[in-house]
């Protein structure tokens, strides 16, 4: 008998029918045998109603109000579920954050679990009672209500499974598992059945959005296995799990890519030392996240270039910032470039293996695509080209790794 | 400077705008120099969307769960208000029932209140914050969501006027104040500048259901002086309060009618010590509330007839339970009647004068209605007539105590 944390996602639980067909899920895992705490997200396009409402009265608002609008969302989705289980015959009740409870920091619309007390909820599920605990909601440390920020539910799911010391999290959600590239993309891509976390973190922050970073972290942390599948289907998912539980791992498990990125480039900045300082140091004060960066040696000793991306939603912050700072900087030009996009090679099995890099090169040299920038991590080799060869690359890559479904 | 408990219905908070509009009544009252409590209900619409919901997924559903996903109405209300109001530049809170603490029974669906803990808001409301809270919900002793049934945040309203020892409750809903008959019916009707606890109690059982009936018990014992005004204009509304308030009392205060009352008439009911017990101890046992109850003297000392009244609804239910009790009961007929109005005159004034009830009865005689039951209290004469007079009735009885405008 397994201890087993479900999720499900806004999609899931989308209207009355949906909420019954995942109450009909809960029930048969129960029936198979297994203790099932359900977590679940408000109906999908009820949380942007809530926002909206929020917006329209407080353009800039306090988040605290925020959160106790918000959670709403998923109040309502634990209570219809749980009666939804109650007509199959379950015994079964829901959870609000604050009842678990899950506490969490201050820092309400985008909080960090702290700790779930899980004592409560396990006895009840030992005596026969199927737990509905509401995702992306907890309490801070002033006794209100706190939320996780957008796909905090998949964290909850899997801070809940840790307290609960689970055999496995099950994500229930829109796509029916992680793939080796994204299938609108590539017809041939395949489903992966297991994926380390290591792979997963680098698959969710490259753009292939299927679990929340913060989710993965946890499981990671805490070694809980978490599978990523379909609500409306049976078919299997992925399994996220630690490396040593990965038999046969494959040099390159997925080709992600992320359309998301602007290039910045400083021309003719002095070449001296802390100069790198001095440019990111006022970014991460305005709140910039810069994600890949390079210098080159110069050739005169004396001025370089410098090169490096951000979230483009952060681009005009960044120009504007650095703007501010040029005095300070006394670089001589400044380049700015929307029209990249960040292709990703991810593997843990590279780590043993040369030539990984190469093949990237070579696949991209033959159609004729120009390399911006490189930028490597132990498990992953990034490339920034031009936008508009996004697809080519990303097919021509998951052939060349030999990923292509037969 | 006055301790206010400002109460908003659902039509006064039903969208963006509205709530923008209460901010704007609020900090009007809290510039003038109140300090102001605010309760609000669900933006209209809402809790029916929600109950529907909870009826469709399950009929006969769990009061708990019930109240978990309709409590959510309010818990958006609050902060959509909270946050209205800091953008006038008020500072402002939210409050959820379990935040108060609102502490009720464990009656899930119709829950009692039985304490509320004001000592946190008035400290807040003493410090300059203008607190909002969530009106029909409160926390249950298993720690879980309670809500108070329809109507319910009147009654939270007072509760806290209470619990504040607050100098008044204003109650803003969509009717402007309490007539002296519906307006709808009798065009020279006028608002009442002032009526009793114990009238208004009878107004609202009669139908004229501008105040639930518990918010003005709940008034009436705590001797809180309770304002019902409309949101939407300002003019002044209805004050409820104790007899010693009114200096000048009127003879009647109102007409009222109720048209959701059935008639059932036993026919040959043995004349007994008990029998009126062994009648209405099966039908009590059945949740059916009995109203106006006539039996007259038998004519032989052997067979009488028993006449009552219980709500519409109720009808089904009541034959069948007498149906099933007929063995015991011994009555030779049963007759039922829908086809039936309550009209009753109300004013505390006709404790201290005669002649009240026959103004009545010669009123309905020269218009040729004739009355089926009458039922006296000490403020209040009710009789039962055909339906289709009801409107006739009204307004003859308007007339004949000197209640129309000029």
């Amino acid at each position: 008998m397994a201890v087993i944390v479900q999720k499900y996602g806004g999609t899931s639980v989308a209207d009355v029918a949906r909420i019954q067909n995942v109450a009909r899920r809960v029930k048969a895992a129960s029936d198979a045998g297994d203790q099932v705490a359900v977590v679940v997200s408000a109906m999908s396009g009820v949380t942007d109603q809530l926002v909206k409402w929020v917006r329209e009265i407080a353009p800039h608002y306090d988040a605290t109000e925020y959160d106790t609008v918000v959670a709403t969302g998923e109040q309502v989705t634990v209570g219809l579920l749980a009666l939804a289980l109650q007509e199959l015959g379950l015994k079964a009740r829901s959870y609000l954050g604050w009842q678990v409870p899950v506490r969490t920091d201050a820092a309400h619309g985008k909080a960090r679990i702290e700790g779930i007390d899980g004592g409560a909820i396990k006895a009840l599920m030992a005596s026969g009672v199927t737990p509905v605990i509401a995702g992306f909601q907890g309490i801070g440390p002033d006794g209100r209500v706190t939320t996780l920020g957008r796909g905090g539910s998949d964290t909850s799911a899997v801070a809940l499974a840790a307290a609960l010391n689970a055999d496995r999290c099950d994500i229930y959600t829109d796509v029916d598992g992680v793939y080796t590239a994204d299938p609108r993309i590539v017809a041939k891509a395949r489903k992966l059945a297991k994926i380390t976390y290591e792979e997963m973190l680098e698959m969710a922050s490259q753009g292939a959005k299927v679990l929340q970073t913060r989710s993965v972290e946890l499981g990671m942390k805490h070694r809980v296995p978490v599978q990523v599948l379909s609500s409306f289907n049976d078919l299997p998912g992925t399994l996220v799990v630690d490396e040593d539980v990965i038999v046969e791992q494959e040099l390159v498990s997925g080709i992600a890519y992320n359309r998301d990125e602007a290039k910045i480039t400083l021309i003719g900045v002095p070449d001296r030392p802390g100069i790198a300082a001095s440019v990111f140091g006022p970014l991460a004060d305005a709140n910039v996240n810069v994600d890949m960066i390079v210098q080159n040696v110069s050739h005169d000793g004396r001025l370089t270039d410098m090169t490096f991306t951000v979230a483009r939603p952060d681009l005009q912050r960044t120009m504007k910032t650095l703007d501010q700072a040029k005095n300070m900087l006394k670089f001589e030009r400044i380049l700015s470039d929307s029209n990249v996009a960040k292709i990703s090679v991810i593997g843990v099995g590279m780590r043993s293996h040369a030539g990984v890099a190469n093949t990237m090169f070579k696949a991209l040299a033959e159609k004729g695509i120009n390399i911006q920038v490189i930028s490597t991590s132990e498990i992953k080799i990034s490339v920034l080209i031009a936008e508009e060869y996004t697809e080519l690359a990303v097919r021509a890559l998951h052939s060349a790794y030999g990923l292509d479904n037969d």
